[in-house]
């Protein structure tokens, strides 16, 4: 086959953390009935797109496994495989985990705020072993190193090879493959697919809940033209919210 | 490694044609609250047996896919991949499905109605294509030969290959495995489990939502013992009401 292969990729709705603008990174929060909301619009943008994934991937935490099993399921595709992997997770946030984002603003300034919220290679201070949200020991993690801190250059270095390990021999045969996952690990894979500059990076926002579509080379896997949101108004409206956390209200 | 493998089996919660009473083979019809609330159960009688699934099968149907997300959740094992085949799927039921079992029963009397119930090699009419409740061209079939009718013993001969092939392997490599799927395909896997005979798998019924857990040697996949359920006297008292189903109320 010759055609373009489809990637379509979705962040998970909002979480208990997102609602109450806490570092969430690796701690496994729930969805809040908003974000299952936005899990199953995903799904129904999916199936009004015409588009029908024949496998899913998701990182290790609940928040995109619910976004993506509702999903799939509004899709009319909840029976596709499903793998999951440590390496599609959310940043690990080190010792911001669990902070309140207006308050680490407050407390150190906007400037170190947005170096450890965007700067490409500048990770926060690592989490202690023993802090309640560290996730030293959780089972789901058994057999890895679990990072004390990642900034986004940490999150390409994991992620990039599962990619090519995982994901990218399931779109050279031909399927059509779902990302379910999150903020800064679909930002790794967005700045590898559209080759955004280490310092471009930081102004690339996704919002939550919008499938955002790829169509790739079926060799090289690059995009024969640039990915769309499914729902472009919303997804800019979302973007600008993302860009927008932390800010007094 | 040399210890027993382990094997949890999970019948979907009721289904909104269970409730109804109706033959529902491959129709994919949505659990009732009742089911879900079966399903979180079921994880929790996991989680309390200290049993810790690393991979599910499950049939292609939404109330097994959605059994197994509830249990696996409340399990503390939402994470773990998830491979789905039509060959767990339920037996299909002919021209029964959609039919009201106490109807049935009815109109052909009760020796016909437990032939097409119970027997282990006479299925049931075959369905016609255009029924309304005929799988043909539901696209998660593509590629798949939809039977039109199947007693227990087709069951077996499309299921055991996929055991063989797929769920056997993980099972040697040392995983824990944890397969949700349906009355008659599970009936099935136990009947080769346990060496049951043609005749004598009549009398098996197998509850929904409650585990049953079987240890198996790790050369052989058969039982060190027998299986057992996570809560006998629920089991015992679900597996009645299985019995009992078609009958006069």
């Amino acid at each position: 086959m010759t055609e373009p292969r489809t990637l379509i990729l979705v962040r998970h709705g909002q979480s208990e953390w997102n609602e109450k603008n806490l570092f969430t990174g690796w701690v496994d929060v729930e969805l809040t009935e908003q974000g299952r909301a936005e899990g199953v619009r995903a799904g129904e943008l999916i199936r009004e797109a015409g588009l029908t994934p024949d496998i899913l991937f998701t990182s290790l935490l609940t928040r995109a496994i619910d976004t993506a099993n509702l999903a799939l399921k509004a899709a009319g595709r909840g029976w596709i495989d499903a793998r999951r992997d440590w390496r599609l997770n959310e940043r690990h946030y080190g010792d911001l985990q669990g902070k309140d984002k207006a308050q680490v603003r407050d407390q150190y300034g906007e400037e170190q705020f947005m170096t450890w919220r965007r700067s490409y290679d500048t990770p926060p201070p690592p989490i202690a072993d023993d802090s309640e949200w560290s996730q030293a020991g959780d089972p789901r993690y058994a057999g890895i190193d679990v990072p004390k801190t990642e900034c986004l250059k940490d999150v390409l270095e994991r992620f990039l090879p599962y990619w090519e390990s995982d994901i990218s021999p399931e779109l050279r045969a031909g399927r059509t493959v779902i990302v379910a996952a999150h903020g800064n690990s679909l930002r790794a894979l967005v700045k590898h697919l559209d080759g955004i500059s280490d310092d471009e990076i930081s102004e690339l926002n996704i919002p939550t809940g919008i499938p955002l579509v790829y169509h790739l080379d079926p060799e090289t896997l690059r995009p024969v033209e640039p990915g769309a949101y499914l729902d472009p108004e919303a997804a800019a409206a979302g973007a600008a919210a993302v860009a927008n956390q932390g800010a007094k209200h």
